[in-house]
């Protein structure tokens, strides 16, 4: 039997590639549901080839040219950011693979997870914000929480046949990004063109900064600490620049098992959608022979220090982690238009840090509330520093 | 309930370490059998600590020997090769530790097999010698064979929860031994000593010098081939000089799995001993920083023929592993005796496997007799070359 998939954020980087999955294997899957936050062209242009039953256009300004592009096919438009959550939770869905970018994806989450659907997790703001609160939903609703994060992919590959068998500790790899092995003073003059180039991964432009500000890998710990029941002390960052090895998990008997292969996000997205079975595909075969040596090196967080301020966060708990990730898609955002500098992001996810009330264990709305008054304090100091670095540059 | 155990080589350096692991975890193991070759003293150590209720002596010129140090003791003591297939079977015993070295090994497993028991297999020679015989005793007999070497090991843990999920290809890593790198000028000199070098493993001696000139590779590649129903092109061999990744699979979606350590046999001892579950242990952990470069490189046919003449033999089938593992088992001990140069084995083992009868199906006692023969024809060549080399010499 197909399985029945809604793709939330089809337009995307993990969208368009899960669609690319899709494709390559005709028979396999039944695209439901896709949603896109603007793009409508593509939404329209994927809903022609894949036949869902409904999109969602985030952007309700975007409505009447999608539903007057599709009206003469047989699928339901609908518009806004709470048709995401219905989309989420559509009876006919199997599988929601939720591919949004930032915390906006949290709530289609807990709609699928409450609707009983699993969920392939590409969205990693819903653990970084909530993940307390969502791996409680998902332990009484008894559905599975596949990661798609290439990392999280790897180390949920390596539990595969482990579930008796005790975490010592976990090892995420990250690639370091372009700036790896760089001072701040170089950092200080970097622009978002620069940062925008990612050694090894094609990702969009919001994941591909926090990678070189090493936020994405403060984010995957704490996703990492939620999806796989670890204490802080278990997580390990290492620096991995050639992106082969995907992460790593040491057992109790002190037996390390790693997943590795090329950089493609298409294994993960695949494995999360048909695990526990692996399906042949045609996706270029790792060569040791073009990787003769793999490094690795300790993680620099006196020079990326997002990377250090996550794991404070993740230390604090409560509300803390939505508060750092809502101060850090305001300050990306800025970066992306040159409105501050590579340093300041992290001096500005600091100071909203210490200036949002703390909550030691938050409801759903709460987190929202959270997220909601982050941004505006956030997007304050970024309007005070903004003059400050308009004539600095 | 504790596990009865049989440890078949005992006083060697995988039954030593076995006892080791048994040690560190005081009631989990019964050590019921033990048995040694020859090293009588030991035996009996080994037989006043861990109270088995029978030890077998293979050399029953020391069978008075053992008797006389356990005559106050409830431990019944047997001699000769027979004694071990007796040993392996006991009724009390749950599961066969096989570290004995060499051919010998392979009826114990049969008969373990036979009598219902899972087996820890270190003793690689007895699917080299007879892999399709013993394959299918397991199947029918509905019993597990957990494997030891460090490589078959790390492939096992990479397969655990994937049994639904095929093998595209798998690399066994080799550490290239002492010589790697080498020409065949520097390999015509070389004597057991520098042999005996090994770079990151301490084994036994036989087991080095097949580290040395690769075979030990070459037999694993065999063994490999019939624990995980491989064909040949789906087995590849990668030298890695830090010995830490002990192995990979590539399953056919193109992921691929490693395990990964400290180079320490004691880790897949524990772990067949403890299958499925993995128990705390205080053996050293791996450090990224202690190994910040993983390399990797192709391994020289060319100049370690051993190899190739495995692959050879594993393309031939039939008897012709069991013509290489005998011929391979009276070089090394005529090379430890610097009876034969290093180079001069490969080209005995060839000229055995080309002068003894093949055999497409052979029966156990068939194998029997091909090494038999095979040991006959390889011992008549290291005469005639030992004249040759010692007038080289």
């Amino acid at each position: 039997m197909k399985k029945q998939i809604a793709i939330l954020g089809s337009t995307g980087s993990i969208g368009t590639q899960a669609l690319d999955v899709a494709r390559a294997h005709p028979g396999r899957f039944d695209i439901q549901v896709i949603t896109a936050a603007t793009n409508a062209k593509l939404l329209v242009q994927q809903a022609l080839e894949f036949h869902p039953h409904t999109v969602v256009i985030a952007d309700e300004g975007k409505y009447a040219e999608v539903k007057e592009a599709l009206s003469g096919v047989p699928i339901r438009v609908l518009a806004g950011h709470a048709a995401l959550e219905e989309a989420a939770s559509d009876p006919a869905i199997d599988l929601v693979l939720n591919a949004l970018v930032g915390s906006v994806g949290l709530r289609p989450t807990v709609a699928a997870i409450n609707a009983g659907k699993d969920v392939a997790l590409a969205n990693k703001e819903t653990l970084v914000v909530a993940g307390e609160l969502v791996m409680d939903l998902v332990r009484r609703n008894g559905v599975k929480l596949l990661p798609v994060d290439s990392e999280h992919s790897a180390i949920f590959q390596c539990l595969a046949g482990e579930s008796e068998n005790r975490i010592e500790k976990i090892y995420l790899t990250a690639s370091g990004g372009p700036f790896r092995g760089r001072s701040k003073e170089y950092l200080a003059a970097v622009g978002p063109e620069q940062a925008l180039r990612h050694p090894n991964w094609v990702m969009g432009a919001k994941i591909t900064v926090d990678s070189a500000t090493l936020m994405n890998k403060g984010l995957e710990v704490i996703e990492a600490k939620w999806l796989f029941g670890l204490e802080m002390r278990q997580i390990d960052v290492i620096v991995h620049p050639q992106s082969i090895v995907h992460s790593l998990v040491q057992f109790e008997d002190g037996s390390i098992k790693a997943q590795l292969g090329l950089p493609d996000m298409k294994l993960p997205i695949q494995y999360a959608l048909t695990y526990p079975s692996r399906i042949k595909n045609s996706l270029k075969r790792f060569n040791f022979m073009d990787f003769p040596d793999l490094t690795f090196e300790q993680a620099d967080r006196d020079t990326f220090r997002n990377l250090a301020l996550a794991f404070e966060a993740l230390e604090a708990k409560g509300n803390m982690p939505c508060i750092l990730n809502a101060a850090n898609e305001v300050v990306v955002a800025a970066f992306l238009k040159s409105e501050v500098g590579f340093l300041q992001m992290s001096d500005i996810i600091e100071e909203t840090m210490q200036t949002v009330a703390y909550h030691a264990a938050p409801s759903l709305d709460s987190y929202t509330e959270t997220d909601r008054i982050s941004r505006e304090v956030a997007r304050e100091l970024v309007t005070k520093s903004k003059k400050i670095y308009q004539v600095a540059k």
